[in-house]
């Protein structure tokens, strides 16, 4: 079983209206010490054994890149986990 | 500065339709591997050098609890990045 973490993150000169909202509500709760809060996603998806590793990561690649990202405003990295002795 | 990224992911037991039409839909477009799509939310924190480790980690709970995560449905891990000679 091999299990894909994929982060999805704004590209850094995108506004993200959710951060800003974030990091003010902290100013105003007393946590003055943040200087930079950054908002994302992440989809763990989870192969059977069917596929070799790289065919995992060029359906990794492909799901990203058509669904999970969107390529104007969001860039992906992902970690692969391979987990021995589970089904 | 310490950079912490705290991981906000739905409880087993709470149902997430967003995975569940994710899932669907990759199903639709062929891929067939994929036994399990999990959604999260990915929140990175920059703490400025004032605060000890030991702060950091307190003001992190605290806030996953009180902002990030909803404790009814949702659990939280985090890592912490300490970055030397950077400001």
């Amino acid at each position: 079983m091999t299990v894909v973490k994929v982060f999805v993150n704004y590209k850094e000169s995108i506004l993200n209206p959710e951060a800003q909202a974030i990091q003010q509500a902290l100013g105003r709760l007393g946590y003055e010490n943040i200087t930079q809060l950054k908002v994302g996603k992440t989809f763990e998806l989870t192969f059977s054994d069917e596929l070799t590793r790289a065919e995992i990561v060029q359906e990794v690649n492909e799901i990203s890149d058509r669904m999970l990202a969107n390529y104007n405003m969001e860039n992906y990295t992902y970690e692969i986990i391979e987990l021995e002795g589970m089904s």
